[in-house]
């Protein structure tokens, strides 16, 4: 039986632009203003710093019921006991973390163009996290933009829950939902922002208000 | 009860190194010359490509009875079923390491000074791997050289098997089982040599014949 999980307001974290205020505050901040899902990412990060963060993250979250996921490792996520891990398309096979994760632990996995979801096995896929809907310059590695048209392409391609990414602000969250994403997840809106948690605040506002 | 290992000659693979001949094609050659456990080393590598570089190297080496270990990935180690996992001081910690592999994996770790030594638990750890013995272009962030008094030092203080790593050529390998180690590692020696079989076979006799 999955771990609950709700694509809402999903943040991703990111080490540059966490690094003044910090990460744990950053996150906090979010959570509070309703952020529903977090997930580490720093790719740059070796495994034991990577460790601590993410028991720092844990404990703030999980006594809120608010999911952590790891990004790419899963040997991270299962030995700090986080709730999941989520694959790019150049990690891990999903099938390979599933059988690592055991039957509770969440996965997600990023689809970002149709040939991709063609290339993708999502048996053992919990949701899919597609774009990047815009240009962003947080993950310099990330495929062309597939704007909300490519997003609702992918919606009606895929079954599983879909969270979209890439770009994300307040102003394109509302056609992000109506494109029929269960979410959007954001980097900067959240992190970069000088206020996180009225961020987060907004963004679910406008994610609940654009649902139909 | 833990998979048999040898140290005697201790293969860590690079890919720059061995680009041209091809990973597998440089491990075949060495393992024919003599090598006796292969740690696989890419530390840029995603873990798609990890997972399947590690599980084209394992159909090699598993006939061979000769182990593979993978740095610092233990999700993929898990995943391809391989030997083990090597991991270095910045790495996960050991003991979540053993956690992962279960009780037969082999978990080797990186001590290259006094300092390192004080600040690791060694419980569930099978081997060590003691250096830079010398100074070496592979591995740009290791610390300083240790020379072969700094491993003869480590290996008065730690019981464990032990491989020399770091620099090591057929000139000093003499001295670095001399020293105690019950192995070296190398890189260059056998990954950038024209002839990796004969490279391996000339250091394993080195080993062999140095040991007291």
């Amino acid at each position: 039986m999955r771990r609950a999980f709700d694509l809402s307001l999903y943040l991703v974290t990111d080490p540059r632009q966490t690094a003044a205020r910090g990460l744990v505050e950053t996150v906090r901040l979010a959570v509070a203003g309703g952020a529903t899902i977090v997930q580490l990412r720093d790719p740059d990060a070796k495994g034991r710093v990577l460790a601590e963060q993410a028991r720092a993250l844990l404990a703030v979250l999980r006594p809120l019921g608010i999911p952590l996921l790891i990004n790419d490792r899963v040997d991270i996520a299962v030995a700090v006991d986080a709730d999941g891990v989520h694959l790019g398309q150049s990690d891990m096979a999903p099938a390979d973390a599933r059988a690592l994760l055991g039957p509770e632990r969440i996965l997600g996995l990023s689809v970002g163009a149709p040939e991709e979801l063609a290339a993708s096995d999502l048996s053992g896929v919990d949701y899919v996290g597609t774009g990047p809907v815009k240009a962003t310059g947080t993950k310099t590695d990330a495929g062309a933009a597939i704007g909300i048209e490519g997003l609702a392409a992918l919606r009606r391609a895929i079954a599983l829950p879909m969270v979209g990414i890439g770009g994300i602000d307040l102003a394109i969250t509302p056609a992000v939902i109506a494109a029929g994403a269960d979410g959007v997840a954001v980097v900067s809106a959240i992190c970069a922002s000088a206020d996180p948690k009225a961020a987060a605040e907004a963004l679910l506002q406008a994610v609940r208000a654009a649902r139909p």
